[in-house]
């Protein structure tokens, strides 16, 4: 039944009638160039990597190919050596790695020499929000692939099928790690059941070399175990958790370990009983440390305090640098609030010198228009990868503050909330999946700019292959008319996205709950006021932002000098992150000459003329699109730009209430009123209800 | 009681806290310059005419005004002789318009020289479409000012202050008739209660010179006297009019006469009894005849044959020529379909040379955005009347063939559909006023400039009283900064329209029933197919628009040479009506070079730029206008800059889908989706079922 299935498949893609979809991402590497592929040593792993260059070789024809497994001080772990003629590597993952590199590189028409490449970060690592009832929390491109609920645990010679496919996907780009299930974990995720369907998962990523990882719940000894507690320190406890690991080792002998979120928002905690942040994962990481596992502990971490929700996790954290185990690692998110379209970076990175600290990015767009808003996000990690902490003298970059470098660490690691479902293109949006492309790229290397990365993916995801008018010269056209311009546009999306939803340093002015449309104005009684925009717009008669300097809530102090100074001096401060730390008057005076307010119109209406232009690119390239993916793209940068278009009509018009300024005469007037956007906004809170 | 809230409304309006609502219209003349008026003879329309001088009086301080009623052959009922010193005329209402036209070109800047000034229309009527439960169909004004209900006959003071306030407005701008109910008429308007109550109209109305009339349902001997027939040459039908005439007369001697839709649309008339139009209209007008009185029979007529319906009015009404007694005056849309955004005139105008024909305008604006869009419908009526219908060589225009200039005719008379009702403003939109000003200004003087009238009206409207900004400067600023960028927005506002919703002639694709938004595909099954968009524009693979040449429909021979010859070559017919009388070929080429698709896209991009570019001037001119009406028109504005957006959109998406072509890629690309904009619209026909 299951060859009947794939012979099927292979005659509709072979006669054209299987229309194109997206689902094979990035991955149309396909060739009968012949080529001879070599390696003294077997295992499923060189397996696939020969097969892989055999398959795609887009080489000299009949060129011998050489992979081996050496020792090399030089080489870390996935690490290899590249050359014409072969692939060198420690490991049979890292020999994987250089396969993929090879074709990539033959693909996007880089040179292949002779070359050292390490990856940057030991553990590049997926976290999925996938609930076991098959949801996916954030999730915008259907619900889970690995879980389908509770009573359908048996696993399917389709999740088989698909969980190869996404290993392979993750190890074209380097990812060696992959965390299940949602950080608000259930306790039945380390049920016998559960973790069984886990271990299968772990046997389909493993010849892959990606490691299995799962998200748990405090309260599990209580919750599953029966225990009156789940305190960190009782010996009960802890014999519940060793042998809860034990169960999962003798099942998943490679698994990588535990991400925990604990005491944040509601979930258990050590603090449940007094304890510590270090407190627990210590715990958990006495009973992982025999199989060399880890905890990854996440330090999002705010309550409906006065204090500053930007302070909160620094100031909770700080503290314990130095309790922690060495195989736990702090996991931090790239700004100190919550995946904002822009945000200053953490000041935990960089701080926190005695403890290992990971960053955690988000590929699903929860704040950056989910599925429906084409935002290439590698110019946004870019940024964060290399900002200056000056933790550690000039050249403390974020990068350089995680991955080893300056502080002595048993690993690194970096991790990327995954935007993947079950839609047939895997990210719901296809430009979506250059996303996942990007973080496996920078993961490997932070050092890559995104303009490189873009462009890989663009040429390995389109191509001739896909052109609809099959007249088209490749050689001539295909850079100049659709490379070219398709990455421009997407290395300006996520700058237009910040031009019109927040720009100038706002954040978190979203509508409530979905975190999709504006609601600068959602502020109703008894609600928490850091859940509530104005908490972080700030806006009043005088003017309008969230003063973080001394004169506020001082969230400055917690970066480091000279940073903090300049954070402090409203003309040294970056303008893109002005009202992140100052509330300025409508009439302050930008460095082009504008007032604060006239700048914020500019800005705002830049960013829907961003996303028509957007469209235009798009249209442009019909000819070199199949039909199917050019109307996906194509429709949902209509809807894209009518979001912008609302967005900045709600904030303008918002605002303006504030200002009492006009906006500057020569911009397009708004083409909402603000009865309509909040009739409007009133229907998305109740329909998310 | 009335006197208290008269006293309290001075007191507001005088302390500044009454806010402008828009309910003085263009009647806000004031002055304490004194004048001396005298008139030899006594009446109450000479007392209004010497109070409004008063009032107004805006000339030399002190100065003596002559009113004088004289015998004058070359004055023409209700002409009058101007000069600085006086006024002369034939009648008292001659006396109370050369009033009016003293002041506005006081108020407008026009100089008062000697001059004999003549109506070029006798009869200058409003039709009001108010049923007698208060609604009022294609009414976007809120509700009836005549009728609340048949259970609320009894006249109120406010309706009393109404009426007069609405009488003194028409008379201000020449209007000297009245139809005070819908031609969709309730046989109930005849019965006695109902008459007593227009009586009262009447008797308000009347020394402003403003005659009643009185729509009435053909069926009405059946329906309210007991008849078994309504044949018109049945004597007891006959009879039953008679008695019906002399009882209203009997109540209002100056009464005008009768308004008649008969066998249209569902409503009865003569062929219900094997009759022609012509014996049911002659049987009324013997009735009426020895009281002076009128009948205006519509020719609004078409069934759903499989003749085109442009031609069915002519069909129908020309073998009638010659039949009608001399005072029935023939009815005729301005247009061959239905007050549609353009159309060409109706060929019925100049054709029928033995009938008095008058034009029917419609100033509610049913088909141009009703009381949301600004729209000024001055420039469509000039084009109206001026166009040549070669009906007795060059120099017939639609005009002359109607006032009696060309004709020899007993009366002559042109009507407006009002766009009156009980909100504040009397017309919904503040900009709607000035459509009722033109239609008055157009029925005096049909050779009046569109332009000369859009700047009286806003000079007479805004103006120095209700600036925003105390410190404008009246002199300089006012005309270069106000009155003419906002006469600019007027003069263009109509061709905006006709762009943004049926360019090149396209006619009737709007949304189903409530003629407002787009619907280019709407055309459910079993639906008559003359009252479907598909019907109208003919769209297919091939091309688009309705061929009414000979190869087609043939409507085109119902027009008088050399037009119809003209219209027939593709190449000389107006681009403005190319797709009325063409379907022509997607490629076809435009003079401009484009094609036929290229340019259709262009116009509709033009209408969205056009109504932005309106939104701006409008913002602009914040200083020089009350908050209240500067606030209503910035909403309306907003709303139509996003209609005339979802009309473009739902236009070339739709028509795309037979074009096949793409949308220029320098224009701006459509922001709704097709999935969307069919989903709206299925719930706007719900909501209007």
């Amino acid at each position: 039944m299951k060859l009947l299935t794939i012979l099927l498949a292979c005659f509709l893609i072979s006669t054209g009638i299987y229309a194109e979809n997206g689902h094979n991402l990035w991955l149309r590497a396909k060739s009968s160039v012949p080529v001879e592929v070599t390696c003294a040593k077997k295992s499923p792993t060189i397996d696939i990597a020969i097969n892989e260059l055999k398959n795609g070789w887009q080489g000299k024809t009949g060129q011998t190919i050489e992979l081996k497994v050496i020792k090399d001080k030089l080489l870390k772990e996935d690490g290899f050596r590249l050359s014409k003629d072969g692939i060198q590597a420690t490991t049979d993952a890292g020999l994987l790695y250089g396969a993929y590199e090879m074709l990539r590189r033959q693909y996007t028409g880089q040179e292949i020499r002779n070359e050292l490449i390490n990856p940057d970060y030991n553990l590049r690592m997926l976290n999925h929000w996938d609930n076991l009832n098959g949801s996916v929390e954030r999730g915008y491109a259907g619900r889970s692939i690995f879980w389908h609920g509770i009573d359908s645990l048996q696993v399917t010679s389709g999740d088989l099928k698909l969980w190869k496919e996404y290993a392979r996907t993750n190890a074209s780009v380097g990812i060696n790690g992959t965390v299940l299930n949602n950080v608000n974990a259930s306790p039945s995720v380390l049920t016998t059941p559960v973790l069984e369907r886990a271990k299968a998962v772990a046997d389909e990523l493993r010849p892959y070399g990606i490691k299995t990882y799962l998200a748990v719940n405090f309260a599990s000894p209580e919750v599953i175990g029966g225990l009156e507690t789940a305190d960190p320190l009782d010996p009960e406890v802890k014999a519940w958790w060793n042998e809860k690991v034990k169960e999962i080792y003798d099942l998943i002998p490679d698994f990588g370990g535990f991400l925990v979120k604990a005491n944040s928002e509601g979930q258990p905690g050590p603090q449940n009983f007094g304890r510590t942040h270090a407190d627990g994962a210590n715990m958990m990481a006495e009973a992982l440390e025999p199989y060399n596992g880890i905890v990854m502990w996440r330090a999002f971490v705010y309550d409906p305090s006065d204090e500053d929700r930007a302070k909160q996790a620094y100031n909770e954290f700080m503290p314990l640098d130095g309790q922690f185990h060495d195989n736990v690692i702090i996991q931090v998110k790239n700004g100190p609030i919550d995946f904002q379209p822009r945000e200053p970076f953490s000041p935990l990175f960089g701080a926190m010198k005695k403890t290992t600290v990971m960053p955690e990015l988000q590929i699903t767009m929860e704040y950056l228009g989910q599925s429906v808003h084409l935002v290439f996000l590698g110019t946004m990690w870019e940024e964060f990868l290399k900002s200056e902490t000056w933790q550690e003298g000039a050249g403390s970059t974020v990068a350089r503050c995680t991955d080893g470098s300056i502080f002595n660490q048993k690993y690194s690691a970096i991790a990327g909330v995954a935007n993947i479902g079950l839609d047939d293109n895997w990210c719901g949006h296809d430009f979506a999946q250059a996303n996942w492309y990007a973080f496996g790229r920078q993961a490997w290397d932070h050092s890559i700019s995104s303009a490189q990365i873009a462009e890989e993916w663009i040429k390995l995801t389109f191509g001739p292959d896909s052109f609809n008018d099959k007249e088209i010269t490749p050689e001539i056209e295909w850079n100049l008319a659709f490379v070219e311009p398709v990455k421009n546009m997407m290395l300006e999306s996520r700058e237009a996205t910040v031009n019109y939803m927040m720009p100038l340093g706002l954040h978190h002015i979203f509508s409530a709950h979905a975190h999709y449309g504006p609601g600068p104005w959602w502020a109703p009684p008894g609600m928490r006021k850091d859940w509530t925009p104005p908490y972080y717009h700030q806006a009043d008669s005088l003017g309008i932002g969230f003063d973080r300097t001394a004169a506020g809530s001082n969230a400055i102090s917690q970066y480091h000098e000279p940073l903090a100074t300049q954070l402090s001096n409203v003309n040294v401060c970056p303008e893109s992150l002005l009202l992140w730390f100052h509330h300025l008057p409508w009439d302050y005076q930008m460095k082009n000459g504008r007032s604060l307010w006239d700048e914020m119109c500019y800005r705002y209406d830049a960013g829907v003329k961003q996303v028509r232009n957007f469209q235009q690119v798009w249209d442009r390239t019909e000819r070199f699109v199949d039909p199917e993916r050019f109307a996906a793209v194509q429709h949902k940068l209509t809807e894209q730009s009518m979001n912008a278009l609302e967005w900045k009509d709600a904030c303008l018009l918002y605002f303006q209430q504030f200002s009492k300024l006009p906006i500057p005469y020569e911009l397009e007037r708004p083409m909402h009123t603000m009865d309509e956007l909040l009739k409007r906004d009133r229907q998305r809170v109740r329909a998310s209800q």
